[in-house]
């Protein structure tokens, strides 16, 4: 039996160099390798909304630098009345994107540390608390990768959904994570991918990375999952999320609530993984997490090519919801959660005060 | 309540002028509405399987108009012994795509009406043939289109996939011929397509071809349409059929099988729409049936832009196969099949013989 084996994974998507945040374009990807130089608040709120960066934990560590930025710049413009600017430019990180409950969180976590007595101690801490996020992100999906790389069978076929890899977050992934822990352990046969319309984050994003890490994939349309879950090869469904309710329901890529549909006809396995900060307990349950819709252009062409004729209508969710009753297993860095409930997330999430 | 109405469609893909046949080449709508000139048999094998022509029974007239050259090139290279080399270009013709069976069955019709020792009169009669069968597709469609319209309630919403249209069949269209008729009778609400990856058969054919009809609709990603059947708001989903096997199992574009799956969960009726030619009775079962798997190339670029990774494997079938359980209705010019079986199938084709 062939087993798919593979190094550490090294690639972020995000560098910051104490004075300026770098942001590798993933509109670019595979193609180009860019980074884009955000040296202010804004231009990082713009790169969020533009998708240059994309992936819950992703888009919050981009946040946090960004409040970084903003605090300086707040600094130069009043030392005293320095905090209700500052608040202002964080608000318009926070307003780019609806779904992602990490961007909210992250700039919770960074408000948390600010003293508005005393600006230099706070433009330290500030700094000091993004960066911290940032390497407790990756240690988390270190973390998460191991857990959920112990729930996989040798020789497993895994199908995973858009990009929740290293590019996703601030390095090796949540889904991919997984993928990575346990092709090191030489547990999968195959590895499948879908392409993930309409931004193609599966063959133009996870492809890449996985590629980059030495671990073949193959790649399928949406269309063909339920076709290739019918052939029995398929043991785990493993995707990330974008913010997992009280309940354990599950907002993620459009594509997410049909696979894990198909999955539980098909008898395959739902593996969701996402670091702790990922589960929000303001929000009780699915239906109340708010799902953004983008541009009709994200269908109606690629790049700059119209595909579809002039004058049509477009239904363009970027997100759905799946409900926890089809999740086998939430993975997070502080364990695992099989049929997750309210209380089973109540009771991993016991010890979060101390931990991210 | 708002409802479509639109006049009847006049679009076919498929014109003979008694020398030549002329397709519109369906890989460049809808920028651009140029025709493809065949003037000899092999260069309409070749459009089938470029696909200048697609769509089941649209292969089905192509391959009889070719096999009309092909008697002709025949007799031109020798006048006694001229079946031979007849039967050879049907078979190359023959070979072109696997899935659709309408593809075989024009090709037989045609031959059944060849007298090897009377090739001028076999000529005339070949001629014939295939306007016939061209002529009886577009009234089958109109025939199917009203008995599934008459199943349609008032103010439905409606989803499709793929194109199964005027451009796929003689004209007006199978699954495209029942939401033409619906419309007509004003019982439409809103009509949604899936774009249909990887050859966007639905933002390329299926919206232009409404649109021109002036039938409005609107676009998702195959991802998304879990989620739209899981608002409530869809009855139907209406799709064709490459090949229909004897038990009712239906082969049809990849994605049907998974949408035929959720609208099971979803509780939301299929609808399958062919003509009884797409119906294929030496098929006993849907696992009989040869599925395509096409080119790579469809999943990894866009026209000649690369969108994949570079070194990524593919799984590209184009074809899946709908088990009869999820269809709860088939539709032909013949009349309609509720929970299609093998006796059901066998009692409406009883008249055939003297069908299609």
């Amino acid at each position: 039996m062939s087993s798919i084996v593979s190094e550490r994974s090294e690639i972020s998507p995000i560098l910051w160099d104490g004075e300026k945040l770098k942001l590798l374009d993933q509109r670019l990807l595979p193609r180009e390798r860019k980074w884009v130089e955000c040296r202010d608040s804004l231009s990082v709120a713009r790169a969020i909304e533009d998708m240059v960066v994309r992936g819950a934990p992703a888009i919050g560590l981009t946040a946090a630098y960004g409040a970084v930025l903003a605090a300086r710049e707040s600094a130069q413009s009043s030392k005293i009345a320095w905090g209700k600017d500052f608040f202002h430019r964080v608000a318009v990180i926070r307003a780019t994107r609806p779904t992602a409950v990490n961007l909210g969180w992250a700039l919770d976590k960074m408000i948390e540390t600010v003293s508005l007595s005393n600006l230099d101690q706070s433009l330290v801490t500030l700094e000091n608390c993004a960066i911290g996020l940032h390497k407790a992100d990756l240690a988390a999906n270190k973390a998460l990768g191991d857990f959920g790389a112990a729930l996989i069978e040798p020789s497993s076929c895994i199908l995973t959904h858009c990009n929740a890899g290293a590019l996703a977050t601030g390095g090796y992934g949540t889904a991919l994570g997984v993928v990575r822990s346990a092709a090191r352990r030489g547990l999968l046969d195959t590895v499948f991918a879908t392409e993930t319309r309409p931004w193609f984050q599966g063959s133009r994003l996870t492809a890449w990375e996985l590629l980059e890490d030495g671990i073949p994939l193959t790649l399928l349309a949406e269309s063909a999952a339920a076709w290739l879950m019918k052939s029995g090869k398929i043991s785990w469904l493993i995707v990330g999320a974008d913010r997992v309710a009280a309940n354990g329901d599950v907002a993620n890529k459009i594509g997410t609530y049909s696979l894990a549909s198909l999955a539980s006809q098909h008898s395959v396995k739902v593996m969701v993984v996402a670091p702790s900060s990922t589960i929000d307990l303001k929000t009780a349950k699915g239906e109340l997490i708010p799902i953004e819709e983008r541009n009709s252009r994200e269908l109606t062409h690629i790049n700059d090519l119209r595909v579809a004729a002039e004058g049509v209508d477009v239904f363009n969710p970027v997100f759905d919801v799946t409900p926890a009753e089809l999740v086998s297993v939430l993975v997070t860095e502080m364990g695992s959660v099989p049929r997750p409930s309210a209380p089973a997330i109540e009771n991993l999430l016991k010890n979060r005060v101390t931990g991210l």
